[in-house]
């Protein structure tokens, strides 16, 4: 019949099990390097896909217990699918990607979000509340995500990649590892670290390679935690699908890899495995802007968000001010992290009044599509962070009331098997 | 005619000349302290207005020169109307406020946002800029702003009062003069102050009062620069015209004071008179929630945001993340202000690309509908927040394009008389 | 102090007192003529007020008697305030209007809502409900408005003006004047008539005016009713504070004139005196594009809407098809206005489930900020029309639930004092 | 690995091939009759995926020519996936129904908008413009669309179903027929024909069926065409994917049936084929209030939408009110139809001034996320309606300019082998 002429679907360049363990697989890198070759490239213009595993590669199971998550072998994370070369880009240039669709494969039709251990990942309060491993599980429908670790809340996703950029040149990796080396040996001791430095332990590239090309990118490629001057570990949620993205770049190709996805990530993320995590496809194009880094004086990616966002307007909102530490009540200078943390303990205190359990909470605060705005930061001394709860996530009412809050029974989230919270 | 019966306007129970410096005026005090006698008293349900000088009590002009904010006299800042008390609220309750409308006097349909010197006020970049004195006058046309100081831009003002709370205990006023003098003596030749401590020098309270009452307050009474549990200076723009607020109450009466009104402020307020400050009039009711610190797990105050603010949906974003605090280029450790500065200078050299002088893109940054959220702060080392630019308050198109952006001449702010900045 | 110098108010133009008959005040007309000089002049950019009494003139009373609504005299509405010439203007220009601000004047804290008889006004379902006079009051609490009439719900105003236009042509009058004559000719017996013819009855223009000119105006005046090419009694709720406006201009001057302003309007302005009307102060500027007609295409006005709307995420939303008028059940010819009406009786049927009576459901559709869409009329025979009922417009949950609905007792709105309804 | 254990994808109960003739295909049904059988039936909770042709059943082609529009063979529409059966639903029950997603098929990543002949599907304005086929091909770029036959726009799909609803009782069909049957009696000449009757031509149940059993439903079944009381061709934009449907049900099981798959459809659907039609994938979730019906007053639908609708704020409105079919100039008694016809002629006049053909601009309306409200019915004689266009799909700036619109060469959509248009 007539519509079959012409319908030729987009091209898929990386294509990965979302079932194998990541350095099984072709087209699945850990580490930023200058020297990863491109693993596929694309003219400037056209639409690809790349499919992505989740950013542990397949360590986490869909299952009641969080052993997985006590154990996971963080030295492989996180898994990036690529490089792509865009034909045509050169350092100096500006990379304009197109995120024109995120989603799961239907044949894994969930994901998962994860309180790390203390020693083995962290997270914002992974020392104040003496972390230990939890998860949730969520079960996707469509565009919502439910859990049954943390009942009475469904909600759209705003899916996006946790982590996309392009590649760094070797000028920009040595000094991301000098400055971080510097960090690291400034607070020598610090658990969990302050910043994780390159270590070969792990690390693979999705490709054959000479083994020295291949050992010197072990040894010297960035860790992909943080985010940094070429996108990476943004953890932003507004790079969602149908969001446009202007990247620097630094190498010949750009070399644009990406990975991480989420179905779901509020502004707060603050388990080290916030998100809600899945394996996926993702849907680009590409174009280039010649010079584009001195044109728009692109220090960092800049991009325009979606206008295909959840809208959830109504919403609760807590104030943190920047005073008290784990509890010394000491006042801090104008320092927002710690007025997010005291926004966030002020959320999580409020959803225990409601019935969720710490961990559920802090769980929720990380998954959900919560906003977090800086009111002020020149109040001298105290700086100002809200966090906003979007009302209509939740299936029961969670307004303040006359009579007070009505605390339900949730259950708990998946914890480890010996029972330790 | 028919409409004249029951025909009652709200009362306005404090009364200012927004054109008469405020410790000349009574029912405004600018110290914070439990002794400070209910200027007036409602019940709960009752529609009332309070009538705000300007945060400064009328000492900055609409001129083209910006000494006046060089020399403005900050122990006198800022100017609270009240306290208000509400009948019936105890310690322990929660006061339920709501923000039912906040306007420009008439007679004054004008505004100002400043950027204040180094050694007078400071702000979030006195230090790299080694700030100057400059200001910006707005016009009020309806719920529209402009500038003939920052030519180019128009937008609707989301309108609150960036001042507003409860009457601290006479321990909570202890707790914080202890922790604030604590930082103080850590820091005791920041420039500017990391905090600003009780000080007699400018105070006043509004009301004729016993003299060792009022030598009292002046002697121990909290400033009013930051945000504090009881509310305070938090300046976040959400809590605009519409939205309800669930203060804690400390001290019988509850006793809310409000000033500092705002025709408008983005998250992003980092001159130290960011936002546009005005003189006005706000529209109040309230109700109480008996034992409501218990029940909602107060800490501090929490809101639900009004369904009224303005829609810019069309954004451009700016990341930033905790690397370079001027221009040390060193790695900081999940540091949400480092992160926060960054995100905000990399607008502002955007801006600057388009023709704004860097103190106009300062000042648009503080006063225009900006929004800042946090990315998130587990991704050791580096936080990220990012900073979205409305499109629509432009009146031309700032988007990255092909050719590069057009710079245009847009003059320069209102400046020091000697020409410094 | 410095806050005195430059501080001048915008000037009102038009100035009124809402509590005296509209005929006895200067800046009113009540009938469209292009003879009515102007009544005040502008320059472009020019940012003035504008005062106008509510669209009776002053007729209904804020108790809990419907016999004034009963008894109004309609041959003296809608009173209009102006009109305003700008500077410069010829027809075939296009006169860009930015209503800048709308809001109620501070002594008069309260607007109505009303059902109208049968035969003296009637309304969309008239007939269906045989309508007798039935009305609400509005209390306005700065953004928000409730009614004692009408438990249970509080909703943020979308002010605007009900009714604006610039003034006609004698040949457009002329065409105005034989249409509608047609139409009235086609129709003669119909109750409520299909439309109001010119009619000196009742009409003044606020004015001295030489006898003839007066009684030239009286003869020939359109009426006020119906929205035309001029803009007029469009009643469209997106005319609100910061919306830009483009009018086609037809005589010198444009001659601008507007009142029946509205603190709420939906899409769904059923009943004739629908809206939340009241009494007011709208703020304009103006600037003329030379040619626009032209230029534009303008054959009636376009317009861009504000940023401020209040936003209302969550709703319930009716459909309507074009099936059945007062139970006939006959289907109709992809007929919207059939379709519409059906949306509306579903809508008041399930509020009252609720237990609102229907005289309260038709008036709060009427002043609430319904949303009312057509979804298609090409699929014969059936025209679909969609009515959307904001949820957070009321103070308890209205959604469909697995028990049922929950009937509360709202009692009734303001009813006539025979008991009649 | 971890990740393979439970990983369940969600069942896909009709299975469909894009590119094969709809009456070759098991589970596709082109008629509503409550004796067609269910093709699969569901437990309430379940989630499952339903595939469906296009509506035509594989008629159109993605080519630049529009013949196949011209002749398309309109006695085979609307091809319905389905029945599904939900266990437990009986008449009077209210079936819930999420619509949790509605995609493309990967392999057929396009759709078209078509102009259809006045003969041969007419369109709202098939007489006014004697309509001649035409079609624009669209390209799915992840949540994008963009056309080569209508250049300059790109937008963000709202996908949702054309069609969707439970099957009807014996007496609500004999009901339609009945209503149907005496309009077409009351104009029996009308081109195109003012409701398509019961019609065995062309007509398919997707299933073996006894022969008698088969006839009756291709002699009775009531047309796909109009929406109706249990839904049906109701082309709601927000029956979107998130959103939440409360069906009316007629018959045991409720026998819910859906087809008609829209890329994208605007409020304003004015060519008989509007919205961007394509094949793809909808997946749903369902629930069951027993005796639904009577405690929500339905009488049709309700629904609520969902909140992940794209976000186009800005718009520029136009206006029609119910003056002038096809030049006769006349007035209208408060007609919204003719209003809805004259904003969207207003709307199709300023795109022209822009450079779109008329047949461009007639498609492009029907296929964009425009938006279509209703002022008001009441100001007699003039229905008021709107509507908008939002700017954010236009990739050139479409506002009205002091010097005028540049008209640009879009070049023309795809028409008839002969020219002729």
């Amino acid at each position: 019949m007539a519509t079959r002429a012409n319908s030729v679907p987009h091209p898929t360049l990386v294509q990965v099990d979302p079932f194998i363990s990541a350095h099984e697989q072709r087209g699945i890198h850990n580490r930023w390097h200058p020297d990863i070759p491109a693993f596929a490239t694309v003219k400037p213009g056209q639409v690809f896909n790349i499919e992505c595993v989740d950013w542990t590669g397949a360590q986490i199971g869909n299952n009641d217990c969080s052993d997985d998550v006590k154990n996971v072998d963080l030295t492989k994370i996180h898994n990036l699918s690529g490089p792509i070369a865009v034909e045509g880009a050169e350092p100096g240039d500006c990379l304009v990607v197109d995120i024109l669709d995120v989603r799961p494969f239907d044949k894994m039709p969930w994901g998962y979000t994860g309180i790390f251990e203390l020693e083995n990942g962290g997270g914002l309060f992974a020392r104040e509340f003496n972390s230990r491993a939890a998860k949730a599980i969520w079960d996707f429908h469509g565009v919502y995500a439910t859990s049954r670790h943390i009942p009475g809340v469904r909600f759209a996703g705003v899916s996006h990649p946790g982590l996309i950029g392009t590649a760094p040149s070797a000028e920009l990796l040595a000094t991301w590892n000098k400055r971080e080396g510097e960090l690291v040996a400034a607070n020598p001791n610090a658990v969990p670290p302050v910043a994780f430095l390159p270590n070969a332990t792990g690390a693979y590239v999705g490709q054959e390679l000479p083994n020295d090309v291949r050992e010197k990118i072990y040894r010297e490629g960035a860790r992909t935690v943080p985010g940094r001057e070429h996108g990476g570990n943004c953890d932003i949620k507004n790079l969602s699908r149908g969001s446009r993205c202007y990247f620097p770049v630094f190498v010949k190709g750009a070399n644009l890899s990406v990975g991480d996805l989420h179905f779901s990530q509020g502004d707060v993320k603050i388990s080290f495995c916030g998100a809600i995590e899945m394996a996926g496809i993702i849907t680009f194009s590409t174009s280039i802007i010649k010079g584009g880094v001195e044109k728009f004086a692109l220090k960092q990616p800049i991009f325009l968000p979606s206008p295909v966002d959840p809208l959830y307007s109504a919403k609760l909102v807590f104030e943190g001010i920047s005073v008290d530490v784990h509890g010394d009540g000491k006042q801090y200078d104008m320092d927002a992290t710690v007025a997010y943390k005291q926004a966030a303990l002020n959320a999580i205190t409020y959803l225990m009044k409601l019935g969720y359990t710490r961990e559920q909470a802090y769980l929720l605060l990380s998954a959900a599509p919560v906003e977090s705005h800086v009111g002020a930061i020149v109040d001298s001394p105290n700086a100002c962070v809200t966090l906003a709860l979007p009302l209509g996530i939740f299936e029961h009412d969670i307004l303040p009331k006359e009579e007070g809050l009505t605390k339900k029974n949730f259950g708990q989230c998946a914890i480890r098997s010996d029972g330790v919270v």
